[in-house]
């Protein structure tokens, strides 16, 4: 399924290159490095242009290190609710990012990888002349949060949570066993946010995950009346299924209504 | 350190009890069992008073489970930030258990444990006439959320965050390494909310952790000039401790600047 495993660095900073380089001091072949540049996002990264330049010249002098290209995160689409608005926008990103490898291969520093990447949107961006590699990462479970940017429909979305009602102490309440430990309090990356609830319930978009506490979610349910009741599954897509993902250390693989695997968390609490 | 551990189960419906009593059928000894009331908090458990007796006396009658009294969680004191409104809320809740537990003894149902329990203003709780155990969880670590309530000061806050600065692209803007898998988004339990910041840099105070991606957090600089630079570490208290402790698998143990010990997060990714 996977090529080959490269190991890519991707700083933005003199310090980053030095600290990268100093890092890998001896090792038997220098480290692909990329350099980050900031399309929109205005997260880490130089500008485009004449900055990026600047630093790639830095990786390729640098004694452990090989320059090889740019690339961008256009995670400032998952602001743009306008699906033309958020292709216009990613595109103009990326068309900056190509220019600058057009730069780069102007003063002998050709980009092998000119690399890009965020889940909505990617189509548009995928077939762009002189983009070499994409990074779309939620598409691989995609969430209510593409759901709702119009990315996936419902049912594209591979990551469920079932959860067990545990009581139904109040006529328009009743509490789920899944709370802030399971499907996290992210509402939504980059300024994006859905709105109203913490997750969708398959067939019962009616009812709303209003608050979650660590062990607990509380559902609204319509004051008239609901047929929920203690004991009843409920099938939830979380909103942003990444952090979803990492809270589990193994993930149930579903196949028609059939159990044909179980997958480790491998990099769960890997962050340190 | 510890007493005998006792597991103890705190249904608050009828199904819950027949649910609990089925599940332990054929083991040596009942269940302890707690019914949970809600004093106030309105997630799960059943009103004090004829509510309560009427779902000890099922556990009473359930086969396999023995009643060991009633418990509350007073998890709506987060959302009270006057002190004294704090207090009085959280002692009228638990007046109302002790007088549950003694409607309970005249009926010849004893409450051998009188259960209380929610960090803030725990302290005017514990001494509480009728008041057998209380289970205050938080204050294990404390965090920038206790500290916000007035429940305790920074410096008792043990549970800190090291984080590198990575990128510092703009005047007004530096990134760290530690984002929502290592912070949390979560800004407050029980409606309490801590503005701001995503958690209180120590002895920067004046730096906001403005926002955060799953593996970045934004820091929000002065735009007048800050001496932050990239590679400086910074010491992060936590806005809520739990959810945080829950996404490490090793906590590293310091005492007067020495590592005295690493301790395994044993619950982490627990929750099915």
């Amino acid at each position: 399924m996977c090529g080959k495993l490269t190991v890519v660095s991707k700083p933005s900073s003199h310090q980053g290159i030095a600290a990268l380089s100093d890092a890998v001091a001896g090792a038997a072949e220098p480290l692909e490095t990329l350099v980050k540049v900031d399309t929109g996002l205005g997260r880490v990264g130089v500008a485009p242009g004449a900055a990026t330049v600047d630093l790639a010249r830095s990786v390729a002098a640098a004694p452990w290190l090989r320059f090889g290209g740019v690339c961008a995160h256009e995670g400032f689409t998952y602001g743009l609710p306008d699906p033309e608005e958020r292709t216009a926008a990613a595109r103009a990103g990326v068309e900056a990012l190509v220019e600058t490898a057009e730069a780069l291969s102007a003063v002998g520093l050709p980009a092998a990888r000119v690399s890009v990447g965020a889940t909505p949107g990617i189509n548009a961006l995928a077939t762009m002349p002189g983009v070499t590699e994409i990074r779309p990462g939620n598409y691989v479970f995609y969430d209510a949060m593409q759901v709702g940017l119009g990315a996936a429909p419902l049912d594209h979305c591979a990551l469920r949570v079932l959860a067990t009602v545990v009581s139904h102490a109040a006529r328009d309440r009743a509490v789920i066993d899944a709370g802030s430990k399971t499907l996290t309090t992210d509402r939504g990356a980059h300024g994006q946010t859905t709105a109203g609830s913490y997750g969708v319930i398959v067939g019962r978009e009616d009812i709303h995950i209003e608050r979650l506490s660590e062990e607990h979610g509380w559902l609204r349910l319509d004051p008239a009346g609901s047929d929920v009741e203690i004991g009843d599954t409920l099938e939830i897509v979380p909103v942003h299924a990444c952090p979803v993902a990492n809270l589990a250390h193994e993930l149930t693989v579903v196949r028609d209504d059939t159990v044909i695997g179980r997958w480790a968390v491998a990099a769960a609490g890997q962050v340190r």
